[in-house]
């Protein structure tokens, strides 16, 4: 078998759409030069026009862009960043990734912080507004932290309503969005997010070093990384100004001309179409579990409410040890935490993790076909 | 004119070998998933045998190699981790990057400390190794920040002799290799040096969004950025073991494929052969730059004691003014401060700037023949 069937998208998409890979290729042969540290008026055209692409498909024109070399780097930089007291009420949701989960984890090394979980009702998988909206009456809310989409079962949390019960009380919102940008259709121009994380290489089909966040830039973060901006030099901190604030370093500009391809590819297909067709995906993943007696999926989520992400336990066997027969079956997926292991404890499934199948836009016939040949296999063997 | 005379190879050394560009294409086509999230060894493998080319380039196989997105941040990572204490003496070259300045600037806010520069003569621009040993004796050397070679004049610090120096006193020393790596042979297997910085992009040919450290592992570091390692997922922190620590969130595979061909290319050519060619093309250009009454060489050093970075002032002009005539002309450079502005408070260039010339290996006749004729229109129009 030469090709791998490959439902691993959650931990980055692949394949990535052809423009991507041909335009990255092609840019870094003729204009692999360094943004702002020479003439290279292309490279900071390149950048520009990929913020636009960005504040275009969001909505969000009057927001600010700024790019990182990842998500993680993103979510440390806003919560190391924000003014923290001693006492302030920190929501997530009982999905975050541990580049939140981790950062708050040290936040509370330095403050006294009370550090809450969104409610969710364990049984029909839904993000209980009501009680979320007693539980911040109760407790205030500084900081609200939401995973847009969980990567471990894929459930959508409902945002806006959250954000804009949160934001009542002033707030910090603050969204990841690593399993939802340029996927799920989103108007982030309103005030009440104040920053959301993308990584380009995820839902966004662009390639690994490209990330950031999107802000008004009404908060003030400290900086966490000190360096040059290839902008006022003579200054002994870095600047106050965003996007130069936290883009110390060389742009990767290889990475941001992959990116701007994939956006372009999106907006061509249309981010309706994508889900569309991811949701296609989705439904055929969980149509074939479904016919598994010795899959149990976790925390499964209507596909309307949730992105193409799919936990599942085999009678049996662990996790790893199914990940490896798949993998010796050509089909690629993650097992054990997926860095969650909050999201494993709340359904039940910690620590010994799940085997996770991820769809995308471009699983194709062959990928299922294989996919069913390895599952008849387990079934067989079992 | 089509193509660009690039003379700007201290930002990003351009062009790369093509095995780099034919590699990363391939590589990302092929097997663009994601490390450590998944069944991906090709991955996996493809960073061990990066790392182990890394080592066999230094002559430390004993030592780790950690990858971080940018020498940026693998400065921030070394510098903000380190146990430091009021009072402590630190010692810097007089050529030192914001990358570097601005993380002690930030380090100064939070404790008292003595920064103070290593002794260069100005007239030879040579370190004054007597006066070093005078200042370490004087103010016991705590931590040591060594530019191997300016990124503004291209002057080469004797590490070896500083690092054995400070080291006597428990110094931990650390050298920008950002200049040099991949470019100056070197053995970095000694105790002397505890961390090394290199950025892939730029002596290493590689490209953006791949840098990192050279370490022992004996100095702990306190984590700058935390989130998922893909390994150890329920630990409430990153782990311990190194590279873990620090290789936050996704590995940059590309970029890893990317520095993977040019460490092969660079030991298929060999470092001495490559420094060859490199300090021809620098000793062409510094040949030429002579010719001109209207310019000025800034800190020039003999080209064995420096690599092929020169730093210029124009009669009557401002370096913007020559970098726009020579943009216009075909030619990139890069003018003003480079990021670095107590390299030219040393050099009598602040706030100014210089114009500055940077040759790579791939420098060909027509880069020397379009930098000519430019030059010449200057002098004719000054």
């Amino acid at each position: 078998m030469n090709k791998t069937a490959y439902f691993n998208n959650a931990a980055t998409t692949f394949p990535k759409p052809e423009e991507v890979y041909s335009f990255m290729d092609s840019y870094y042969r003729q204009s692999g030069t360094n943004i702002g540290r020479g003439g290279a008026n292309t490279g900071s055209n390149l950048i520009k026009e990929t913020r636009n692409l960005i504040t275009e498909i969001f909505h969000c024109p009057n927001k600010k862009v700024v790019f990182v070399p990842s998500a993680t780097e993103a979510l440390n930089i806003i919560l190391q960043g924000l003014t923290i007291a001693n006492n302030f009420n920190i929501y997530v949701s009982p999905f975050e990734h541990n580049a939140v989960t981790r950062v708050i984890g040290y936040l509370q090394t330095k403050y006294k912080l009370n550090v809450k979980e969104l409610e969710v009702d364990k049984n029909n998988l839904k993000y209980d507004l009501e009680k979320i909206k007693y539980q911040f009456s109760e407790d205030k809310p500084n900081i609200v932290v939401i995973s847009h989409a969980s990567n471990v079962c894929g459930i959508l949390a409902p945002i806006e309503d959250i954000c804009t019960m949160s934001k009542q009380y002033g707030a910090v919102n603050i969204i990841d969005m690593c399993q939802t940008a340029g996927l799920v259709e989103i108007d982030l121009s309103y005030d009440i997010y104040d920053f959301n994380v993308f990584a380009g290489h995820k839902t966004m089909y662009g390639p690994f070093g490209i990330a950031g966040f999107i802000c008004s830039g009404d908060i003030s973060l400290k900086p966490l990384i000190y360096g040059g901006t290839g902008v006022d030099s003579a200054n002994i901190t870095v600047p106050e100004t965003l996007p130069d604030r936290f883009e110390v370093g060389s742009q990767n500009i290889l990475a941001v001309a992959g990116l701007n391809a994939s956006l372009k590819w999106i907006k061509t297909i249309g981010i309706k179409n994508i889900f569309k067709k991811e949701r296609e995906n989705h439904n055929r993943l969980i149509s074939l579990l479904h016919k598994y007696d010795n899959i149990k999926i976790i925390g499964e989520c209507i596909t309307n409410e949730g992105v193409g992400v799919v936990s599942c336990i085999f009678d049996g066997y662990s996790s790893d040890n199914i990940g490896q027969i798949l993998n010796e079956h050509g089909v690629e997926v993650r097992t054990g935490l997926h860095c969650s292991p909050k999201a494993h404890k709340f359904l039940n499934t910690f620590p010994e993790g799940t085997v996770r199948f991820s769809v995308s836009y471009f699983n194709t016939d062959d990928d299922f076909e294989v996919l069913k040949d390895s599952l008849d296999y387990i079934e067989e063997n079992s």
